[in-house]
């Protein structure tokens, strides 16, 4: 077996890891105020958005991701009315959170207004429109800034969609202690968080600073992890809250929750759920 | 971020991916009568056999592969005494298999003996003396020949550990309707078969191919699957029976099972059989 | 030292060796009904015409190729009034033909003209207007088949400017023996012709299956080569020809005939022709 | 076309590029003091030394690099008996050396003592002996530390074998203006020196930055270059002395001293060497 001559990407894997993957045509290559943004059409997964060389999200198997990032924390809130998104350039984020017929409000925060422009020129299939909805309010600022300005006591879910802790240099900050502490303050009583964490595989240090960060700041963490092909390997997730466990749903719960407020998924079910909070975290060589 | 210069693998991952992993030496390049057979010492996964370019399984993470593949249908079953194994030359598969303290004989059935020597000199790690146990038996021969010819209703459990059907040539008819037709006449009543099934997110069609000539030959067809980092995407099984189904375990019952034949394990748990069953199997582009 | 991540194209330099080298942009993969082209900016080499993976000319390093190929026997021809090319579609021959103030007419044979449409509307730089020259003639047909029905003895210089000869399937028999024989018999009295012969280093024998045709079908051969900086190899050429030999020529010869035609060029000059004839053939392991 | 799937090498190019060669086998990679140090068997080039990422020897086309640093200011000295050689670490440059019937002694000072044990252990076509010739003194030392510390006006002829001046750490300093006014401190009257310098296409400053320091320091510099396969670039070298200019020997003058000196070659010879020196430095974009 082989590889086909022609152009490719080369995607960071890990320090010692890359996965090459043929491209047909690179559309973008633009470096914003914050980082290097592709935007390629891949023959294994379709369109995709790449920053600083890491692939974000792609046509093909986005919503692998982007459901289990969003619903697994929407769901187990009773009734999320307020949601914030710190991240999420692509709109997909959004899209799944608007999805759920309790939102009145989902205020979407990113640093990258570049980005989002160009988001909305190429990735339709991201947003889907989510960027008009009048329930969506997109605000372009650093989100370390913003949990530091913003309200407290505001918000019912906060869903942290940032790039990788070892990727881009604009997101370290985002896994930190203090950060989490200010998450913390905007939620309303009963809240729930979720952040994205990277890989538990490749990285399992920086993975547990993570985890560890926001143990320090909340009494109920959990883990969980899904595999998104064009990552070439799982991303690992928690949510974290004083008084939600996800972990308790049963999938009957999880899905009369689905069907009350009219969710519409390719993955997430409650059997997915459950299984989610069942697997154990898998980590590599430190 | 970027890619080292120096010594590298590039493993197929489909046919317009694959992965460069770094490696420190690579220790053996043989053709043997059957395949390429490389072993090479990863940065990312330590020591690694590579068949004809794909790596088969390594000393990081070939636990995830080898527990995934033999402890759902050995813990189903609920007293598995003799077990016949297809390929699984690194004598892996045996080790797990021989963790049951049911098991009284187990048959590994691999055609290309030059590759078990290579196993036996440079990966003790895979079989960990589990060639010289007195109830393993290893057979050099065709798999194909083999259970054509066996004797008929002698094992509780087959699993077949073969390399991928869109792999080497020599596993394509380890797939087909009329070998699992052949493995199925060597099943006791009451038998279960496992095999691994490649990927179903690069190979969809493939995929569907081996689990229909499975389903054209068992009643009981239940499909899983689970992510293994040096593969770069997850890995899919199926098992197949007319009468054993693994997704009806309860974990407690799982964990009694497990506790009683003394298995040891790593990942293999209740949690994980039954997370396990509940996730729907991820397909790409066809 | 490191690889950094992004796009980029894997391109053949042998069947063991590849050069990846970075692009911002792929701007066009298409599929003609002869070969896959593709146009894309590379980081070191500019823009670049990819067919069937192998860069075929680059703006930064072109003209080395272009001059090196045409100069030498335009040169060694004392009056070259009309010349054939066949390939040569991106127009870069055509332009270096044409600065020859002796030529009268100039036609070019290329079977794709649909890599012609796209070298005019994305390679300026190649063809420089060659196309709209009153004394250039191009036409789209199939080389072999062209050279079998033109008027015989009419060409001073023939040019074979093809894809490698272990590259693209369609260019294959356009180094076999009967078509040098059929390129002969266009050739007037005293004219002479040049091939590109690929590379004799990564693949000896098929280079001296090329000059072994040539000197089947003409006295005098004689070969050179040149580097090439984004082919990542050499490149070598010969000329055929029963009464020319480019080697007897001075360094002030060459000056002369070039500044009496007019002809400017960035690398070209006495000194390097005769230098390109000093030079023996580079050939690696069989 | 495509890239076999399997071990490879990632070699470094440019910055922006790189070579992937496929590998039998990785015998060796060591960090010693100085540098990391790898030994590969590759299936273009047979067995290399790679230092950091980058191959400086191959056994198919060593003989390319060698002949072409050695030789040209060897034969350019009417009567080297003293040489002098940093670096070179392989062993070749000083077989090359001894070649020369006229040398009485060669002394070769390379830094990495580790380097020269893995040279003799896995390189025997390199060196090929010339570590135990009587001629022959080896020190192990900074060459930096060295040049300053040497007795002056001793050696005929210094030959400069050093990594790139973009590559390794460890070369840098040695490209510099001091360091070449203490070389020259160390010549004969008539005396000359060569030193290879990298890359004048991928690194147009570096290698301009290097002529620069040379004629700073002597009268007469001349730039000349060979195409090296397994850099998958050419290879610029530069002589510089007061008096010697090895443009202006005839390649019958260079015969004669190559035989009259019984200089064995397979490479080298009077019209190499002329064409050596006529050829133009090719640069790419800055």
């Amino acid at each position: 077996m082989h590889l086909k001559y022609g152009p490719a990407i080369i995607e960071g894997v890990s320090k010692d890891s890359a996965l090459i993957t043929r491209v047909k045509k690179v559309l973008l290559t633009e470096v914003t105020k914050y980082q290097e943004v592709q935007i390629v059409d891949t023959y294994d997964f379709g369109r995709a958005l790449v920053l600083d060389g890491y692939i974000q999200s792609t046509e093909i198997d986005e919503y692998i991701y982007h459901e289990t990032l969003v619903h697994p924390v929407m769901i187990t809130h009773p009734n999320p009315e307020k949601v914030l998104i710190i991240g999420g350039g692509e709109g997909a984020t959004l899209r799944e959170v608007l999805k759920h017929g309790s939102v009145k409000e989902a205020v979407m925060v990113d640093i990258d207004g570049e980005l989002i422009e160009f988001a909305k020129k190429y990735l339709d299939f991201m947003h889907k429109g989510a960027f008009s909805d009048p329930r969506a309010k997109v605000v372009i600022e650093d989100g370390l800034k913003f949990v530091k300005e913003e309200e407290p006591g505001k918000y019912d879910v906060v869903i942290l969609d940032l790039t990788d802790p070892y990727g881009p240099e604009i997101s370290r900050k985002l896994y930190g202690k203090e950060f989490y502490s200010d998450v913390k303050k905007l939620l309303k009583p009963g809240g729930i968080v979720v952040t994205q964490s990277g890989n538990s595989f490749f990285y399992p240090e920086v993975y547990e600073y993570v985890v560890n960060n926001l143990r320090a700041n909340f009494k109920i963490v959990k883990e969980y992890w899904t595999w998104v092909p064009s990552f070439s390997y799982n991303c690992n997730f928690n949510t974290a809250s004083d008084t939600l466990d996800p972990s308790i749903l049963t999938a009957d719960e999880v899905d009369t929750r689905v069907r009350e407020r009219g969710v519409d998924t390719k993955l997430y079910e409650g059997n997915y759920h459950e299984a989610l909070f069942k697997l154990r975290v898998i980590k590599g060589k430190k």
